[in-house]
């Protein structure tokens, strides 16, 4: 059988993600990198749920490797989060619950909070002192979304679910990592260095 | 100060990642895909350690809304696995210590193995009934953005360690969800009610 | 240096948890068990935070070696949990915010709950459908460790932080198994059989 | 129906570990807390897989309250680990694949390792450069185990399969705690302000 639903698929993603990102406003962008600048010898912790859980792994990762002191929600090794450390909170839709109750803890310990979401009013949203807007599948993608598949004649999304807010804030998330090789000197022989040995 | 290193950063990400999508042998995908439709009544185990490992768990939850029974090695709930049941094993260049020992196991016991790797003469590719081939950042891909950053002056790497080959991996499968959707008459709404309700 | 800190510890240590598993109400673990039996063809989700919910990973991997469709909250493989459905909560203090506002979501899906803590009145207890009370260093456990202390010229606790709690809660769970395995005549070589294959 | 085999598991599981507890050789412990002691300005690393994972978080969990730089394999923070870093590894059997495997990586880059184990002659044990024997259920306790049982009438085990060496190591390692708190001076009250404050 023919693989063209896996194609249209590729292209459906990559173009989903190219869309997102384009729209990403860089004053978004230059904020948050202050605010991870600012926080070198702060505590970052790391929230996510989910698929966006993992996307904020992936990230969490590459911030170790370039020195940074990070830990992840819900890990064995997650210290005291208090005044001044840094939350950054990955959500899609902004209401995933335990998300928002992890945030709000966070800011009732005078943490900083940067919230990344399609929704910059929602609980998550709100909560933050800095909010990146990535967008997910949105309405008029969802149409376009239709639209192409009317034309096409294929019956299914091309991308199920939160995939593309997913997939765009990871991509988005890798390429602040090598403005901040750039901005700390970071080379990835050093990075390379601060990677898992036992693996 | 400006954020240019990002903007190239995306642009680099993306087209490697395109660039990696568009050599992905269509014969090796359609296997895949015959191997995951075989193993429908039998048990998936997800195989990979670090940031492939990631790649990994965002798979498995998309195998599970589609109604496979998969599990990740490593965590809690993970059964016993026996002749017939099947391995995706993930690992960019193969030879990861820990996923290489797992799959051994696994084909001492007789489950099929499935490999995603660059490195089809890998270890682990070595070890695999089956092979799907993701790009990472390759050699001549290095040179060319070693030539690119010389024009550019921009002095790391657009995608740092393994970021092409890891996102690549999961646009890759991806994709193969949506083709798995439509082998399998699955809709949106039906991932959706199998989707974790606590979250 | 001797060691006598350690083995007044080891003392301490299995002093309270012997104490606090005579404190178990028989009738709260009969109707456990009766609810877990009713709950074998349902899903069961383990909820707990920090060490509590290390002692819910090493009870539900044995729920799954009993044959229990078991899974852990914050893993990748944690379907959608509905009405009828089972969730067993571990919290000392009954307080944990993350626990206490998944056993909610639990609860406005109709899932059934049964809640361990030492505080049945806690918010987590008074969610739940059934509470198994399993006390940690209460506070007369504290002056008499205090009053202990004093004797022996010990200035810290024998038992610091939530340790009686968990120890205790984790025997609990352990002999509910031996509970189980009778009443289901499972046998520990069925048990082995079930237990992964790849570690 | 009455719980008659959940009372006697409890007095199996507490009568197994108290007899694997008073087995341990106090010198062992000695070195491992001169070992611990000696790595306070150096990284360490937690392995284990399966139940003995979860006790290995646990105790990692406890070196961080403590103010130890505490890691455990496969989670996302895991950095490099070098010559003069430790590694605590903990196996029943001493054989666990993964376990042996990652302690191989270790040892080949020089990192000093502690094996926690039953069988000091296993893989692991001769491995390591110290090792604490932690008995779970020897040859003596099944016979013993199954001699009570005829008496008893039950026909199940009392502490299936690795039981007693889990919930013994963990003991062990918690009283090891309470050791390290006096040999640093540390206060119940200072672990606290290191536990996390999101959960």
């Amino acid at each position: 059988m023919a693989i063209t639903k896996f194609n249209r698929a590729v292209e459906g993603i990559i173009g989903g993600v190219l869309s997102s990102l384009s729209s990403i406003d860089e004053a978004q962008v230059e904020k948050m990198i202050d605010i991870l600048l600012e926080s070198r010898d702060k505590r970052i912790l790391i929230i996510g749920v989910g698929r966006s859980g993992l996307v904020g792994k992936a990230f969490a990762m590459r911030l170790m490797h370039l020195g940074f002191n990070v830990y992840v929600m819900g890990e064995t090794i997650t210290p005291a989060i208090g005044k001044g450390d840094l939350i950054i909170a990955i959500s899609g839709s902004g209401t995933t619950k335990l998300a928002v109750t992890a945030a709000e803890i966070g800011k009732e310990v005078n943490a900083r909070i940067i919230a990344i979401t399609s929704f910059p009013d929602s609980d998550l949203g709100k909560l933050a002192e800095h909010v990146v807007v990535v967008r997910g599948r949105t309405k008029l993608a969802r149409e376009k979304d239709y639209f192409l598949r009317q034309i096409m004649g294929v019956h299914e999304p091309l991308a199920p679910l939160g995939t593309i807010f997913e997939i765009s804030a990871l991509v988005f998330l890798d390429s602040l990592v090598v403005e901040l090789m750039h901005r700390l000197g970071e080379t990835e022989e050093e990075m390379k260095n601060r990677h898992a040995t036992i693996e």
